[in-house]
């Protein structure tokens, strides 16, 4: 596992990160403590859920779990700056509250998604380099998205789950051609048994049943409301289609954990991005089929992540062209900032059309930044 | 497992549900996210719970796991129509917000207790036909007892433990009528291992942990925090005596997980339908000794759920007939609507003893519909 | 496992407490729900994260389960009873609310440590007399620390942890004094197994993840939300620092899953008594570094409780020999009450070095309540 040789990074990367916190932050003063339930319902699913999740992997129970904490642990105080320096104060302190909290473990959702691509192929030094890269890519992305492209995406289906999941693929394509395609001795690691299956529902459950606080911790008021019950129904229905189309795909007519595991909860990625938006009840609960027709076959992040992620981004992009200030009323403005007339300004407001364009673009500049990030990174 | 050919019944199924959702759904305007953390507490029962608690059925981790999730999945989705009807709008919308989700999650707990009764012997077509229908009979159960008998019953033993129980035990009875009698290979299908009763620990351990949320969800003020105190202390006792007597009836002096499992929880049930009265402290760590000096000799769900949920009702006929405006306060009329005296109205007002009828009238009328209607849905 | 003879103990206690909470106990009126959240949180840490803890002994899978069910349902129920002895009214009557609940299971987690001292060599009834001796003890002392000597310890570091690890430490002592050396089979009976090892992560990952909530459910206001902060940044540094120091000192060049349970959560515990106190976010990820140097070798209490627990008074010692009304604001008299000058009292209030001494007294007296406690318990 070549781990003896991790010790001197991570003792100089942790040593740079109490240097770096004593220097610039502080406590935040006015932050509440009001969304502290669902800030814990992410952090179980960042630890327990990503952690479990790839317990199913019979032969990296220890790492998926190790790793998962270990890096998850380095990012989440990394993830802590490199947000903070985006809002950062006039004498150079970043303030520390509980939103600071939830954003580092969203961060960390996306390192640990790319990890899933490459669990396995790598050293624990080139994962804490990896993740030190992507997340200042993720947190430049993130910014250019929300406050440049003035985008809106809630559940983190473009920022976090089809940037982690490119990115990581990009790491592992260079990773693979690096080998020479040199294959693993292959299946016998990604074996599963009867008991690492069931480890993984661990995490597949919790992932599964926290997600709309994944949805809704960074909103307030009748969006929050909306991202509850939208993924709350997304993820069920999602279940039960899973559960058909892997029937379908199966020869062995037998209940496949793995389809399970994964196909779930592509649900709660793909009402992401739309899961502030009135997509309607009925909405939440239908377009989910199409997405899991062509997709039970493989167990890897490309399926619970980058498909859905990319249908969530498109799902934003059409809900965007389809939205009116009638719907929304007094959110309307809080979600798309860029379409509020601004008084005494020469520009236009954004049009929904306009607003369903920059929906792409965030969704393609996420993709290239991703992609190239990774490509680099891999190198 | 005869898993394919329940593919067309889920899609069709999940399609239906799209449509009616489509169709009679809106979002609830004033709904309120208060109770997120006691619904999240719900939910982890609903799918951790009862998924992990059957996995110590070595042969049926799976099937425990996988049914409880896509039974669970499609249930809580009908379940928001069939409840929401009883409150349909004037112009035919049911309207959405956080309280459906737990009530949701509540009906499914009822239709897993009975799949308890008849796991491994059912395809999940007829699992899902049971569900839909034991859901409809369920709305109509509960509407029947909480609104026309106004019975008072916070935790659901009545309502949930009693139904569910003798629902599932009058399906399995016809379904083994109809098999003749022809006994499964028996036992060996029942074994647990060392390894699967340490994964219906985690099952248990959370459905023990998050009880006081399951009896508390739906109430608020002094009847909340009581019923999070007693159920707490009702866990406790129970917990300690249920070893005391597990003990006495086991002739290997070995702990028995399975005896742990069940009669640990049955504290829970039996303090559901007295939760919210002002049993005392004192009360809610008393009867329960009873209850179990003659149950911790199977692992049914008779033991579980049914006989701790009729105990429940006669203690909340019992409290209900004790009940007096002196010791609850404001709370009396909001818990026993049918004891207020309403101005200009001829009828007198409910008595103690009449409260203490009706409570028990709904015990008979939830026995009477869960059995029949159990009986004719395994015909 | 020397089960049978339990059950007249645990009928007689269960018994006595049922009489003790008819007489003594009665709601509180006016308890609030807002900490129920946290409260949970707490739950689940003292029965999943001590109960998952342990299973990574193979062959104590059970009775860690088991037995932390069992004592921890037997002594919340205890500890209620004696710390409302502290606050009983004038009555003779206990008041029962929320925070009686988390305080007891927070003084449940003292227990547990102190077992996990011994477990594996005592009977259930030694467990129950332990725990019943202990408890009145932990009251005692923390009544001394906090009300007399006027000291702060918001994670309970040395009520708790220190309190806990040494009368566990001292009762052990004794048990192997009294078997004349006769070593345990030894080595056997301590070994793990891969799926041990993977529940006891269960374990591990809980108390990890909710270790915030346990530092913070006593405080309120900026306390709370800096408890909050600094022990997610504590647990966060103190685990990269862990898996550092875990790979120099072994041999095997693996990931030890023994290590990372025990140390990674040293880092809450050493965080604990100075949680609430202004260290600032750099402070929080900084000290931990050197508590774990030497301390990689054992899974023992004192390793993860003890030592840490020290550290955390000796911090929190230095911290209120720092602390200015400048840096605390108006917190600073609820933090410190016996500095606050008192109208018309002849008293000086205490001065900062005082207040350090205290800390440190309060540190010797829990030491010596707890090493002679444990010596004559053991006895």
């Amino acid at each position: 596992m070549g781990m003896k040789e991790s010790v001197l990074p991570l003792v100089v990367s942790q040593g740079l990160l109490v240097i770096l916190f004593c220097v610039f932050t502080t406590y935040k003063d006015n932050s509440d403590l009001s969304k502290y339930g669902m800030f814990q319902d992410v952090h179980v699913m960042i630890f327990i859920g990503f952690g479990f999740l790839m317990t199913f992997l019979k032969r990296y129970g220890y790492s998926s779990l190790g790793f998962t904490l270990l890096l998850g642990s380095f990012i989440i105080q990394w993830a802590m700056l490199c947000q903070g320096f985006f809002d950062i104060t006039e004498d150079y302190k970043i303030e520390l509250g509980l939103e600071s909290l939830y954003r580092a473990d969203i961060a960390a959702a996306s390192v640990l998604i790319s990890m899933g691509a490459i669990l396995g192929r790598t050293t624990i030094t080139q994962l804490l380099l990896m993740g030190a890269i992507e997340i200042a890519l993720y947190c430049t992305n993130s910014y250019l998205g929300s406050k440049i492209l003035k985008v809106t995406d809630a559940g983190g289906s473009i920022f976090v789950h089809v940037f982690g999941a490119y990115f990581g693929l990009a790491v592992s394509y260079v990773i693979n051609r690096r080998k020479n395609g040199k294959k693993e001795s292959g299946n016998s690691l990604l074996e599963s048994t009867y008991t690492s299956d069931l480890f993984a529902m661990i995490g597949t459950a919790f992932l599964w049943l926290y997600w709309p606080s994944f949805n809704a911790v960074e909103l307030a008021g009748a969006q929050q409301r909306r991202a509850v019950l939208n993924t709350y129904l997304a993820l069920a229905a999602c279940c039960v289609t899973t559960f058909a189309c892997s029937q379908l795909a199966d020869r062995d007519r037998k209940l496949d954990m793995a389809h399970c595991q994964n196909a779930t909860l592509a649900g709660g990625v793909a009402m992401g991005a739309a899961a502030n938006l009135a997509v309607g009840p009925g909405g939440a609960v239908g377009p989910l089929i199409e997405s899991h027709l062509k997709t039970p076959d493989t167990c890897g992040v490309h399926n619970l992540h980058g498909l859905p992620g990319v249908l969530a981004a498109i799902v934003s992009a059409l809900m965007a062209g389809l939205a009116s200030e009638d719907t929304y009323g007094l959110d309307f403005y809080q979600i798309f900032p860029a379409r509020k007339p601004e008084v005494g300004s020469v520009l236009e407001p954004r049009t929904a059309i306009g607003q369903a364009g920059y929906q792409l673009l965030a969704l393609v500049v996420t993709l290239v930044i991703a992609i190239v990030g990774g490509l680099i990174t891999g190198e």
